[in-house]
């Protein structure tokens, strides 16, 4: 089988890669090929060396979709992206990547198709971002998706060209709009959803972090563990039961900044809560304002998708994964 | 003042111009210029003479965009389209005008904003082919767009960079989602809606006209008078109170199939509904069971969009309009 992942240098990209080195039946039968594209040169874990091939691409060029996609993957994982604030401050840029780079992709796939029959499955990393304040209390499996910024126009218009694709039979998709992922791995960012993963992190490995909102900013949070499992169940189930509505809301869940913090205490004690200094950021609060904070993720859970249920898991998560399996 | 109206020749765009004939200042100012554009010569009115032109383009060719908004109309109009059954039939068709000829619009009219500024008003006619079953009973304001034709993802795409573009200031557009225009001028023709006006425009002159499904179908109806009026008012009103959900479901008519032979038989006796002759056809009664049946539009209402209240003021309109205000 061969898989082609495209942005496998991003954080999720990286991770669901290092997944596949340690588990590489994952996706269902061996890997003959794995192809890793990226903007920037992706990682090639040892165990993968044998089979992986990488390719650096800037997927906006002329050329680029038809050369991913001219050796047939029959799993294709998309994930690159111009990210949310890039988006916004280059209109061009992002709309020639995040909207023409992901039609250029599918088309290169209808013109494999048509030269012989090809219908690989594509799984479309999407996000929350197609949906847009005022919200309900809880977003309701059908509500409307009404972006208030361009990347999230982009992955709106992008789950419609997949929805349609498949409808026609062009490909398999399936389109998984992410919560915000926590604990993010790394250093601080200048991410406006940044703090959520800070305010953990850091103070788990004896530092400072910042939070700029209040103690009551609800919000909706998976691991990247179970991004990653995102990915690998939507690459390898049967797709028969979605029917025509391809793009789902992953399952997250939705907690409290105040609950984050509850966790951390009984996870890592008084001392590492202490290092959480608050220091109000207007800007900030007013863009988490228009985010969603909880979303009703059944149909994706009975899909077979899962994800935490608490923020001890979490940052259990987070423990095991990134620093050794317990807490120096 | 410019006015543009793209899709001047089709049954909307040509209603819609004999009214700017005879009120010339429906739009709210002087028209100094009136830009009539279609893939077919538009007809101009003997009044409009002095400040129309016309223009016979295909908006998906290069050039066409740019040429359309190089004297900057004040007031574009966006009724051009490849309609649903023929954008099925030619996937690139349909996405080459419906898709990128209207992203190229919006992008020539950004281009000319970037030269000099230029935010003109949009008016974009959308469809309720962007929804999708199964549906509600009744489609709430924020239900969303599933649509199950390339048509409708055409459709709803084009709303998305719509709302988009808006929200950045590069024009200031309303799309507007019509009903089924009923009672359609004209002579029955193949479109699988095409029944909901055969079955009265037919008998109101003394013909014949099939019925191909049964009288508990519910659908969702507007005169051209009112379609006529959507596009009027969204050309002039205040967007201010629309915020950025930019795209509406316009009010509409929630009626039974049975309810519009009531209306029929009041209106024109029993000898009208005795021309209507039931043939049930099964692959028109599959296709209208795709099709919504009721909206609540009274988001679109408080912006003051109006529409019929009963189907017998829809007849009473078609006999006004197309049959000189009486029957013979």
């Amino acid at each position: 089988m061969h898989v082609l992942v495209i942005g496998a240098a991003g954080m999720v990209g990286r991770k669901l890669v290092e997944k596949i080195a340690t588990a590489p039946t994952i996706l269902g039968r061996d890997i003959e090929r794995l192809t890793l594209a990226d903007a920037f040169e992706p990682v090639v874990p040892a165990a993968l060396q044998p089979v992986a091939q990488t390719m650096t691409v800037d997927l906006a060029a002329p050329g680029t979709a038809e050369a991913l996609v001219a050796d047939r993957p029959d799993i294709i994982i998309h994930l690159a992206a111009i990210v949310s604030g890039e988006a916004e401050a280059d209109f061009d840029k992002g709309y020639a990547v995040n909207l023409d780079g992901t039609r250029a992709l599918f088309e290169a796939i209808r013109d494999e198709g048509q030269r012989e029959p090809y219908v690989p499955r594509v799984v479309f990393a999407s996000s929350i971002a197609v949906f847009g304040a005022p919200f309900h209390e809880v977003i309701s499996e059908d509500f409307f998706t009404t972006p208030l910024t361009s990347y999230g126009t982009q992955k709106a218009i992008a789950e419609l060209l997949l929805a349609d694709y498949s409808r026609r039979g062009i490909f398999d998709g399936v389109g998984i709009r992410l919560p915000t992922i926590c604990i993010r791995p790394g250093t601080p960012n200048k991410a406006a959803s940044g703090f959520f993963s800070n305010i953990l992190r850091e103070p788990l490995v004896g530092k400072e972090a910042v939070l700029p909102v209040s103690e009551n900013v609800r919000h909706w949070f998976a691991s990247p563990r179970s991004a990653v499992g995102f990915f690998v169940h939507a690459a390898t189930m049967d797709t028969g039961p979605i029917g025509p509505r391809r793009n789902l809301t992953m399952p997250g869940l939705s907690a409290l900044v105040g609950e984050e913090i509850e966790a951390l205490r009984r996870v890592a004690g008084e001392k590492a809560v202490a290092l959480i200094r608050r220091e109000a950021d207007p800007v900030i609060e007013r863009i988490v304002a228009g985010w969603p904070t909880n979303f009703d993720a059944r149909r994706a859970e009975s899909l077979g998708f899962k994800a935490e249920k608490t923020f001890d898991e979490i940052i259990r998560i987070h423990i095991e994964d990134e620093l050794g399996g317990s807490l120096s």
